[in-house]
């Protein structure tokens, strides 16, 4: 990174050290996936180590835009000659091994992976479907990263697996820019507070509506911004049964009002 | 939440109030891998309005063990119906919109979804695959999540935005059982609102103070509780200067009705 280059510049050239290994995949669908979801996030390099079928018209289908990523995508023959030019290697697991591995959290892992990438190429190695990446292949893996899921189903998607990941690295690259989301506003959120349902804000709106129709606040031939503002403003609201109580009291008021 | 619960089956409890809507979903495939994506984050409500096919092969297929949440979602013929007993929505949304809505990052979406799930069923809305949710769908929500991608591919599938979404909550949720919520956390990133300052707020509440007289809705000689109930409710509001301009134009309209 050097000082010339935009933060979006900078956090790109990064990300472009970061390669995704997928190993023995057996669905094309999921290669495509994992290419559409690389994109998304920024990631550019491919490689996959005996998938069954690739190149493949399902692959393409589900890469979706991403079709660069498969045409560029490298294919080998052998996980020792795809991570032969890496710095850092972690393997993605989905099981509990019976070898204590150093396991780390996806977003500790996004954050290493793009501190050794400002070092050396690192890659991020994905298993097979069934049954993810042997002893011989975690072997070659300086750690592992674990995707927290339900104890009752564990059984991430292959591309869904890349997704998480990837969206971490750019969540961790974007942080490295210091690239601000926005300040941060608190919106309505009081201790006890029970906020109505929706259906009850759909009575308030038609009062509202019937209300600014009576005190001649807008014309109903045309009313689309503003009522769009106003159900911005009020969705933000969140009031309770007692507060959408009284803003329906003092519409009738004011309907009230109008008819005298 | 009871004492009596372990720190899993707490965080289950609120899992289960968070539903998973799709609208007008295209590919049944993106049903199927959604409910396995939400399956494995240990969501269970799916609720799927205006499906173009379902039940369906595909979804199925899709789902790979998730196939009791495509049994148990419910289907609707609105998103109204969908939403009718939620108290907190949200929408996924990929795009910038002309008016400015609070936009969540996916984390703060996610303690706020949990937090608001202590509270009532709430929902995480997804739009079509091509064209998301269109603002009648938006006006239903009261915050909008963005997930960040890269700048040059931002077009997530739908099963990987739920996904990432359903990560986030269970990541979320995680942290929950460390340490329960309960303190005020600023939560919403609400990109280029700029809340009015305290003085206009000031001006706003003599304004409405001298309305409600005008209307007859309450009397001068004993305010106290009712503004004390409607400034604790505006002030949530955090409007900016276009929304309070609307707020007093309203105000103005009933005055103006109040002495025809």
């Amino acid at each position: 990174m050097t000082d010339k280059k935009s933060p979006a510049q900078a956090h790109q050239c990064v990300l472009a050290q970061i390669r995704i290994v997928l190993v023995g995949t057996s669905h094309p669908g999921n290669i495509g996936a994992s290419a559409r979801a690389m994109k998304t996030m920024g990631l550019q390099q491919l490689m996959l180590v005996n998938p069954r079928h690739f190149p493949s018209a399902e692959a393409s289908a589900r890469a979706s835009g991403a079709d660069d990523l498969l045409a560029q995508a490298r294919v080998t023959g052998s996980l020792e000659e795809a991570l032969a030019d890496c710095g850092f290697v972690v393997g993605a697991s989905a099981r509990d091994r019976h070898i204590q591995w150093p396991a780390l959290a996806p977003d500790h892992c996004a954050e290493r992976l793009l501190r050794e990438a400002g070092k050396s190429r690192v890659a991020l190695v994905f298993g097979r479907e069934n049954s993810g990446l042997n002893n011989a292949e975690l072997d070659r893996c300086q750690a592992l990263v674990r995707i927290p899921t339900s104890p009752q189903h564990s059984s991430l998607n292959l591309g869904a697996a890349v997704q998480i990941l990837a969206y971490e690295i750019l969540q961790a690259a974007r942080g490295l820019d210091r690239e601000p989301l926005g300040q941060d506003v608190p919106l309505a959120a009081v201790v006890g507070h029970q906020a109505v349902p929706q259906k009850s804000m759909e009575g308030f709106y038609s009062h509202l509506r019937q209300t600014l129709v009576d005190i001649d606040f807008f014309d109903p031939a045309k009313p689309k911004l503003l009522e769009r503002r106003l159900r911005r403003l009020f969705n933000r609201l969140q009031p309770d049964q007692v507060e959408l109580n009284i803003l329906r009291g003092i519409l009738s008021a004011a309907q009230k009002a109008a008819r005298r």
